[in-house]
């Protein structure tokens, strides 16, 4: 108020101030591009990205096209190229900058899942040498993309693979536009690499699932769905063609998990861009105590290992004639509502533990938390489509097939099964850790902080709201001051120091705790299982013959070619963030 | 620090200061379902909801199978049911709290869009009308429910166009689980009644397209897709069933427009329920000044009138021989190049101007402006994702028509026009109101307050920086604290003296909005020209024949059918958007 009234009056003073406040406005301005226009170019640049390359795809779908299958690898090899320029100049000039200290954001990825996309990219580079060798066979009959492509996509792994390790967590603070372009274009040509996975995994599946149906004597197939592969019109120049061909087969899902897996990882480095990250929510490291782990990974495992006497009895005895193969489906919806029962059971016990155990949630910024809530959710979307799918055509349906009704109580547990389990999920990685409830929340540990804190209206908008209301209005807790960053070293120290805490209260919370990681273990191991079945043949929606009658053939084989690959994702993604939620609890 | 210390000697007393502290908080708890959850449990529901729907229009739009149209109208016409008693059960509720003040968010919506939508919805009541008449018609071979359906239409809009204009900007505070439920459960209604409507609009198209197409000699595609309706089978026992037939197809894109833009509203209130309002962030009312304009509306309304005559035209030209069919396609293109070049010219002058025109833009929080954000963004993807898929066509065909260079050239122009134009709709959308900006930012209006502020570690974390970093480290300006929710009255009035302004600078801040006025009123005509054409019936994509060859028959009616309504809905989109520009640059 006095500053506005002093500089009003000395006229003079003032304007020349004015005129350096002006021109330092100014050069900060214009070195500066607004964030929210860099976010929105890249993004529109890397969805068109992959516009381009879904549009290749359809058109190498249809078969009479001049589109062949080498423009698409011409393509998306020119891509990988690109990537690897950049990732190898980002890291060049992280190098170079090694002396200024680049922020991080912990919650971006762990140890452990870094750990896994290792592995997966190690099967990938399997993969791409099986490619060669099969090229090596057919090099009479193919073009040289497809020897250029799986060479670019080894060394494209490797460098991915190296980048991930050191630089994922990397807060990006300068060349904010241009490195977002970089980002996005990562993230972008993983997907593509993705769809172009599905699409052949696919490609392959209906190969197999017309040639078994035209055996079963349902001969309406048009024989032009079976696909013009090198084996039917060119000779093998060594040896080990078919064995690599097969090969493939069973790397395939591994791949693509690899490459879906990766974009998400760099999205969040995409959104990191630019943040400034709040040093002092960086999460204490976790120990996970393994003890009183019985019941959980008991059931799980014997779900694992029964899945896989199921997939193996599932894939032979469908080759039978009519009676195994209905046999064989049914055995799988019966084995399915076991299975889903169970899981659902589990989930629903973890949600009525966190009923009677109210904690407030944490609301502090994460986008890598937040991009797990909306992946679950959106990939859910695939299946829970599939399931009414399902119920419309066993509600409607004419025909009364044995596994008619075991059908509709399978997608029945599925819908609720998802429901469950993604509240369940979504609840344990938005709860606050344990060890922090325990401390008394009406002790404000800083004194001084605090009164300066309550003196002022919520800074933080809504957000605060959303934790303070269950507090009961009481002074902000140290956790809650540790989200607005006001925790110093002095304070942290004090919430270690252990309370005199009721010990039938921490007995019981022990044993929650305890059922909690039973429960994260069990979902996790039935989540793998559900994994495995569809992504190694396993699918009974192809083979029930139910819904094709409602929906007819194309339009349910376009619903199911969209939508296996959206819910195998699903699986993958709930087993990582089972896993975390088991650290978690 | 002393109150910890003080706390832990005094044992007793503070033992008995917990206990009440810890009754409080569980009574405060227990009432509580988190809001995270309550969230996903109805977004879950709603989803379910919407999907059971689309499984049933896929299963009617497969010809041979048991569900039938009367299915659909019955499920749909029980959710508008639960729509109107949750609406009923709102409102009176409501009116039995009319003591205590319900929170408002003004952002939610403004007058014209509710007008509009009143318009809307009038034309749907007429749509209505025309339905129950058609019923009279051939109420010997139709079912009950198709009289059931329009009659409880006619009651669900009526009721919702009351509920929006008295409650849509309610911020819901009391049975809020609940509530999200109905709300939800209204948006996916709205959401399926507009599927619905989009699935008989493209049969309906579809129809036409295979009648022409069968006239025109391609007589490669199966009878069976024609669809068998009552004129086909059954006597009209009135006179008017043709003339009600026909209407029909004049009044179907008002009907889906209106049901996405209720459901796109009470999304929004939805994402407001329990959310705490920034009383001090409501929009000062807007004086809308309209002159100097006049190259925009001229041009706009020229653009207008010429899509009109190119409509007239294409439809007529399309029925005729080959060569005439041809032409017609050809001038489609031509005159599309020349509005998107027009488009896109005006498009990249207003980004340059505010390229020239630096201002930080705002942060704050305002789910409304968010949506829309990402619906511009997301409906976007469907119209590039045709546009890339022409252009791969065109550059791989073995044919050559006339219009296939102009094809290439459109199609990469709609490319290049949705990114500029999502770039400015966006950026007009997030810079500030040009007044506020025209105070000295340097001046700390309440020095008490933004000593306190200044004196901690950024609150708002993340969001902070935004807007801080272009102000130069200076002390937080008038504005920034408005965001923040610490504007008093006093300081408020102090910000409304004008301050000696150099004249120059305002006669040239002035030039450029009306530059920009002059730029979004241009494209709002455009972007109506632009819906009123494939709304209509104009539809090349359908026509050419060009892209049909590349993807096939199937597959690209698919993509067609799936796009051309998303097309439709960017178009409304970004004219309410760009109105909404014009009245705030």
């Amino acid at each position: 108020m006095h500053l506005y009234q002093s500089s009003s009056s000395s006229s003079s003073s003032s304007s020349i101030r004015d005129k350096k406040v002006f021109a330092k406005l100014k050069l900060n301005l214009s070195g500066d591009y607004p964030r929210k226009n860099a976010e929105l170019l890249s993004a529109q640049y890397g969805i068109n990205l992959l516009l381009v390359g879904v549009a290749l795809i359809l058109a190498i779908a249809h078969r009479d096209a001049s589109v062949e299958e080498k423009d698409l690898l011409s393509f998306t090899t020119g891509l990988m190229i690109l990537q690897l320029i950049w990732m190898l100049w980002y890291i060049l000039v992280r190098r170079s900058q090694r002396n200024t200290r680049t922020e991080r954001d912990v919650n971006a990825t762990t140890c452990w899942i870094r750990g896994g996309l290792t592995l997966l990219a190690i099967l990938s580079l399997i993969m791409d040498a099986l490619k060669i060798g099969y090229y090596v066979g057919y090099r009479l009959c193919l073009s040289a993309s497809h020897v250029v492509y799986p060479v670019i996509h080894a060394i494209h792994t490797v460098a991915q693979v190296n980048f991930l390790w050191f630089h994922i967590k990397d807060v990006i603070k300068s060349f904010e536009t241009f490195e977002r372009f970089g980002v996005i274009h990562a993230v972008f040509t993983n997907l593509l690499l993705w769809c172009n996975g599905v699409m052949s995994e696919t490609e392959h599946f209906m190969n197999n699932h017309v040639r078994r149906t035209l055996e079963l004597e349902f001969k309406n197939i048009t024989e032009g769905e079976l696909e013009l592969e090198p084996e039917l019109h060119c000779n093998c120049t060594t040896s080990t063609c078919a064995l690599f061909s097969q090969s493939f087969t069973y790397l395939f899902p591994f791949n693509i998990e690899y490459h879906i897996f990766v974009s998400v990882l760099l999205f969040v480095m995409w959104k990191n861009i630019g943040r400034t990250i709040d040093v002092s929510s960086n999460r204490k490291s976790l120990v996970t105590k393994t003890q009183g782990l019985t019941l959980g990974p008991i059931l799980g495992l014997l779900a694992l290992v029964s899945t896989i006497g199921i997939l193996v009895v599932y894939i032979t005895r469908l080759e039978g004639p009519r009676e195994v193969h209905q046999s064989a489906i049914s055995m799988f919806y019966i084995y399915g509502i076991v299975m889903l029962v169970v899981m659902c059971s589990a989930g629903a016990l973890g949600l009525l533990i966190y009923r009677a155990n109210h904690m407030p949630l944490d609301a502090s910024k994460n986008p890598s938390r937040q991009l797990d809530t909306e992946l679950l959710f959106g990939s859910a979307l695939g299946s829970w489509f599939l399931s009414w799918c399902s119920i419309v055509s066993v509600l409607s349906s004419n025909s009364d097939p044995p596994h008619r009704w075991t059908n509709l109580i399978y997608s029945l547990l599925i819908v609720l099964e998802k429901y469950v389990q993604n509240l369940f999920i979504i609840e344990s990685l938005y709860r606050r850790q344990e060890s922090v409830e325990r401390a008394d929340p009406e002790l404000p540990t800083n004194p001084e902080v605090s009164s300066v804190t309550a003196s002022l209206p919520p800074l933080n908008g809504i957000d605060n709201q959303a934790y303070e209301s269950p507090g009961g209005g009481s002074g902000p807790t140290e956790n809650e001051q540790e989200e607005n960053g006001q925790v110093y070293g002095s304070q942290r120290k004090q919430s270690n120091v252990p309370l005199p805490v009721d010990s039938h209260v921490a007995e019981s919370s022990n044993m929650k705790r305890l059922i909690l990681k039973n429960i994260a273990v069990l979902l996790l191991l039935c989540n793998v299982s559900l994994w495995i079945l569809p992504a190694f043949g396993c699918r009974p929606q192809y083979d029930n013959g139910l819904e094709e009658e409602t929906f007819g053939f194309s339009t349910w084989t376009n619903v199911l070619n969209f939508v296996i690959p959206l819910n195998l994702f699903y699986r993958m993604h709930s087993v990582a963030s089972l896993f975390e939620v088991f650290r978690r609890v």
